[in-house]
């Protein structure tokens, strides 16, 4: 198992990147540890070489860089010769917390997708508050516009993670939506419903409000890429504005507010734990021929470690081996349901 | 000033909706208000009756009932008999806590649009956390579906409000995106943002996301409904499940918890509070001939107060004249132009 790592990207590169895959190396020493980037600065971090290639190179991309451009022009960027190693063979998989776009962009044309799926999305696992077990959601915005069929591949993809790499059983899928009720919704989402109402390996369980994403409705969510970004940069708008609101009022209560933080620490630090969503892992490109993962820039150490973590369920698992023939499988019936009705309009007429 | 109310829309009607029409009556004593509903139950609450018809029906809307088949067959339901005087110039402005699908219903089919407004949009004042300012946002879910001319007339509306009921001198509108630079987004939103920044009247500032909004990035924040009802109960979501996961903890934590509960008791009913946005009164049904208000089922007698005096402003500010002004204004000059189009066409042959 061989994980591709862009050891340039992110706000506290490489030192967070390469200390997380330190960290990870104590519990995965079989993995073969590919770090891309400036060899001087990475070699500082290195604690254990067995195990770590070092490939060095001076260019990398920024956060600020035009993404399409930024992976055409840069070709000897970190992160694109990470990519080109999954393509080639090298890698089996590639971690960034470098620009999102880029990474995006990088996974749709040097890796590419898998055959079936159109548009892939990003998924992230996030948090449920009445339990620890999380939902995944997709698509959290890889695409300003989806359609009927990619929700359906998002279903697809998502219940399959949900069972691969989370271990939970026949996952319930949901269809975010404005309402419950079947005849609810936009055209998308009227024709989604239809679609993976047919779709009898999945156990899709109707629509979803995102009034109940937190209480842990579904296991999977799926979503346009434009919804799908509004919602979590609305969790993570509100929640934050929250904790800001309650930190103030508590600072501007004196010695009260002090004492009763104080007793409350456990309390509140839980509470914060509770919207960490980090502890799930990295967000996926997912749809591409192999994994394509990504973290915060702010990730640290222990953030890059249980991405590892969760990389290394992926491959273990065997899921985008699987999903691969799923698809094809899936492409074939199609193809042979429109042989047949194209046979059944002949003897019509 | 006359304001029909349905005394039977919420779960605590009438009880609530006339208690609060008592309240406001303090502050208010020259609004005619007319109470729609069972005579007999309204009249236990009524205090004061100067300046206070009731309306007897036995008839009224359930949460439960279909809303356009409730409005067209309960021909005698309050909410009806409400948006019928609005209608024959008897009421200046309809209240409801009741079912909100068929109010926004009876604002269309029986109050009427504003001509030059295509899809009426559903409107509240949202909190800001680093202030008491609040802003509005628009459509939270009347339609499932908007186009771009449907969001620039939203921009209109909501800048209206925010200078005529809160007093915000040149309102800032944003246009919810999934990135701020001007060549983000979907067809939708593209599309806006041109025709946003040719409206010289209007203070656009662009593009905003759904991470800002509590920041008070924007006066005026306006998006399709979909997203805009996504948006909506997202907030509402989060914010109940961390306060819930809060208690819990706080619960949990025993008698360490209970005295840091106390001590903290002003900071966290201020969180509550912060969040609370009935403060600012009900949802406006937007774009209609008069001002149609929708408030929570579980209203009490205070948010039932605040919405009146939320009509009341509107009502005293003669917004819906002004906006029925420059919709037709708006409407000439695009009749103009056009003409000028056509003329340029022919001399161009």
């Amino acid at each position: 198992m061989r994980i591709a790592v862009d050891a340039m990207g992110g706000d506290h590169a490489p030192q967070a990147i390469v200390e997380g895959v330190m960290l990870a190396k104590k519990d995965f020493p079989m993995i073969e540890f590919q770090l891309y980037g400036k060899e001087s600065e990475i070699r500082k971090y290195v604690t254990d070489e067995t195990n770590v290639k070092i490939i060095h190179t001076d260019e990398k991309i920024y956060s600020e860089d035009e993404p399409v451009k930024a992976i055409r022009k840069k070709k000897q960027a970190s992160m694109v010769l990470a990519a080109q190693a999954v393509k080639e063979g090298r890698a089996d998989a590639i971690f960034s917390a470098g620009n999102t776009g880029a990474l995006l962009a990088a996974g749709l044309f040097i890796i590419g997708r898998i055959k079936g799926v159109d548009r892939p999305g990003l998924m992230s696992t996030l948090p449920v508050m009445t339990s620890d077990a999380g939902f995944d959601m997709l698509d959290l915005g890889a695409n300003a516009e989806n359609k009927p069929e990619h929700l359906v591949q998002y279903a697809i993809l998502g219940s399959f993670y949900a069972s691969h790499v989370r271990g939970i059983k026949n996952p319930r899928i949901g269809l975010l939506n404005n309402g419950t009720e079947e005849t609810k919704g936009s055209e998308l989402t009227k024709k989604t419903y239809e679609l993976l109402k047919a779709e009898s390996d999945l156990n899709f369980i109707g629509n979803v409000e995102a009034r109940e994403l937190l209480n842990g409705v579904a296991d999977v969510v799926v979503t346009d890429g434009f919804t799908g970004n509004a919602v979590l940069k609305t969790i993570e708008g509100t929640a934050l504005n929250l904790m800001a609101v309650l930190k103030d009022s508590i600072l501007d209560a004196g010695l009260k507010g002090k004492l009763g933080a104080l007793l409350l620490k456990d309390s509140l630090r839980g509470l914060k734990g509770k919207m960490d969503y980090a502890k799930y892992g990295g967000a996926v490109l997912f749809g591409l021929k192999a994994p394509v993962i990504k973290t915060h820039g702010a990730t640290g150490p222990e953030a890059v470690a249980q991405t590892i973590r969760q990389i290394y369920t992926m491959l273990d698992s065997h899921m985008v081996e699987e999903l691969v023939a799923q698809f094809e499988e899936k492409k074939k019936q199609e193809g042979a349901f429109s042989i047949n009705e194209k046979l059944q309009k002949k003897v019509d007429k």
